[in-house]
């Protein structure tokens, strides 16, 4: 797995006036192409649904989680088989069910505009819980502020491909207690999201309203779309949030924490779930 | 502009065991639609390309240099105009001369998939070739490490949402003596990019060859493929690149430096460039 996803190089390392020529590690990214077949009035047919540039590994994974968090699929049951397309490493086909409508027009990263009110923030937040099955889904428990402070030298310790490149995002799932569930990593924080998700979609274990989401940089607006998707109600991350990640958090009342520094951070939303 | 680019918010900072309520500012996120008006052989028609989540301002750079690295568009004469598509700040139209034919399926991100030899990074890395007017052109320019390592203390004094928020990307791009020429700021890293090569484009003054190009974060292979659509020859980057970015810088014969932190960096690719 782990050649999959590092790529060797030779550099030069310039330090003040030296410069040295020495072998490095890369996380390595390649193009995946994510293709659906389905039934129409008309027959099956297939459709190139999405080409997003990820770190190979766990595309299943990641083919699914993206046809779930933009909409396109619902449940895991809706899915016949996932396989290569081709003899390209860099193709999967989504094979749907008989009786599965996909919803194709969700895909192609125009999620935003399904509301009838307009292109704007509000309208891309209630998009979401028009489309996600978990948005509005409820939970009751709360953390410390050491388990919070804990999580990333929990998340240091697995991940292995920022180690060596120090060039990739990771996504990491714990349980309420503070153990660490799962990680993925990737060049797209995105894809490294969707990796994580799909896993759970894949396994039948959606929704994640009892879990904590880790973010090893910053919460856009894409990352907590997806997480929302999923019913994930606590998201910690390193970074800083954007202002539309922030109202998307409150409307979905999602607890959003980040610029996590040592025993530092800053709660955006749901300050009820963090035991000071 | 910068009430457009920043958003007050109301938090809570912890530090160890104690919990302040402070107001805070954040780096704003909203949805841009960018929609196409072109000539069909049945008359006028208007398309949506793409919905981008962006920080607000810069709008028409944004738009123009979306469809210019996208390859929809070539030439800033290929406009005839850009306006507000409706009473919505979030809508762009950009209208198309009679006789423009625009590359629409170059745009929805599918740009990977327009070679003959399959989904894969070199397929990728080719396609940009067949696509740009640039990706060949040369430069003779080299610059010393010095110049370099006073880069990111140049882009620090510019760069004001960042300073407010902690969460921004910036690209900027510099002449051979080092001069800051333009810097811009979004929550997404291509979009800093597209609204940075399409002021340049909108002001007629493609390509950047003999420019150097700042990027404040990561270098994946969308931002290298956006700098070489624009025929940029000296890229550098705060933080790592990726596999397939460095691929395409060598094939397309671009300086990519990386990991810049005071006095050191790497160079992965075009080191003819650097007096070391």
């Amino acid at each position: 797995m782990k050649n999959l996803q590092v790529a060797h190089i030779h550099i030069q390392k310039i330090n003040g006036n030296s410069c040295t020529n020495e072998n490095d590690l890369l996380a390595k990214e390649e193009p995946l192409e994510i293709k659906l077949e389905y039934s129409t009035a008309t027959g099956r047919m297939q459709k190139n649904i999405a080409i997003t540039m990820r770190t190979p590994g766990n595309d299943e994974d990641l083919a699914a989680g993206f046809l779930f968090t933009e909409g396109v699929i619902k449940n895991k049951a809706d899915i016949e088989s996932i396989k290569q397309s081709s003899a390209d490493d860099n193709s999967l086909l989504v094979i749907l069910k008989e009786d599965i409508k996909p919803q194709i027009a969700n895909a192609v990263r125009n999620f935003y505009s399904t509301s009838s009110c307009g292109i704007c923030g509000k309208a891309s937040i209630e998009a979401i819980q028009m489309v996600s099955a978990y948005a509005t889904i409820k939970n009751n428990f709360s953390i410390t502020t050491d388990l919070i402070y804990n999580l990333p030298s929990k998340v240091k310790k697995q991940q292995s491909v920022f180690e060596d490149t120090g060039g990739i995002h990771a996504a990491a799932l714990f349980n309420n207690n503070g153990d660490i569930l799962l990680l993925k990593e990737d060049v797209g924080r995105h894809n490294a999201l969707d990796k994580a998700i799909g896993h759970f979609f894949l396994a039948d274990k959606l929704p994640l309203n009892n879990c904590i989401l880790f973010l090893s940089g910053r919460a856009g607006f894409e990352l907590l779309q997806k997480a929302a998707m999923a019913g994930i109600k606590m998201i910690v991350a390193i970074g800083a949030p954007s202002s539309l990640a922030v109202e998307l958090a409150q409307e979905n009342d999602i607890t959003l924490i980040g610029f996590l520094r040592g025993n530092r951070f800053n709660i955006y939303s749901g300050k009820q779930r963090v035991i000071v």
